[in-house]
């Protein structure tokens, strides 16, 4: 697994990785504990500021330490990444590392205390402004603060699932279809 | 375009279409108007009861009918319909039918008064059950009470947005990583 370099990018934008719907690793930090789950319940919220809301089941390890940290960072990961974005999946962070368990690299972000994930083509760092919502649906809304994104490619190949254990991988990119837009609806 | 042969399907199981993140088409009427809206944010929020999270901005035609009527069905195009897709996501509802416009076939629900789009791979007739969010985040918490999909194929070629008039068309399926989940976790 390569670790990306990367730079920063407008958090407004944000949805060219998330919109498409893949698969997500969430990384969170509280009190000297780290975890990363699988996340594919997302959706954008808002471009300014930049929300994402986010669905966390209670029983998930980072259900606590994102709701008490008030934070965590959304990475993206790529096809070459499915198979650890399973068994992160599969595991609870409760009794392992999950970074040294799968080999992960942790960096320090700018805005928040948890940690990005290096291997991953993208990095937002988000904060949670409105846990109003997490009892009722555990529905977190975040705010990305600080992206963190690949130089290359421009559209990076992910992961989305379809349930049952099929997922489905990202296809080309078309703007075929782009001078059909009104300049406004982009 | 063809009006797809569609079967029942359990509103249980709708995340194998939603949950990669297809742009969807959402239908609505109220008092004797219909519309149609292209919409890309939206999000699985459960099983049982199924439910699914939209945001449909206020200045949308859609927003009022779907907010008075508290019924919708959401349609899933396949990369066929992009075009049309682009071009009911640029106009609006409040002059012209859509129906009429892009020769798109109504058809009658069992569930909700909206019409189904036959065009589409999918129709999910669903039921406004939450709108106490619509003020502050225009999302609307919609329960699928009724699907309807084609029998074939089993996974369709949906298509995704980037923005800025890009669109990803999904890619191949696969299961290599299936016998790496625990049961429970598919």
């Amino acid at each position: 697994m390569k670790a990306y370099a990367k730079q920063d990018f407008p958090v407004s934008d944000v949805r060219r990785f998330l919109e498409p719907g893949p698969i997500v690793l969430v990384s969170s930090a509280w009190r000297g504990k780290t975890n990363i789950m699988t996340m594919g319940w997302h959706m954008i919220m808002g471009f300014q500021p930049s929300l994402v809301g986010c669905y966390i089941w209670s029983e998930n390890f980072s259900f606590d330490l994102v709701r008490r940290s008030r934070q965590c960072v959304i990475n993206v990961p790529t096809t070459d990444l499915g198979a650890t974005v399973v068994d992160i999946g599969n595991s609870s962070g409760r009794h392992i590392d999950k970074f040294a368990k799968f080999s992960l690299t942790a960096q320090a972000g700018s805005e928040v205390d948890a940690p990005l994930i290096a291997e991953c083509f993208a990095n937002f760092e988000c904060r949670l402004v409105d846990s109003s919502l997490i009892r009722r649906y555990s529905l977190f809304v975040l705010e990305v603060v600080k992206a963190h994104v690949a130089r290359a490619p421009r559209y990076p190949r992910t992961i989305h699932y379809h349930g049952d254990g099929v997922f489905m991988l990202s296809g080309p990119n078309t703007s075929k279809w782009r001078k059909r837009f009104n300049p406004h609806m982009l």
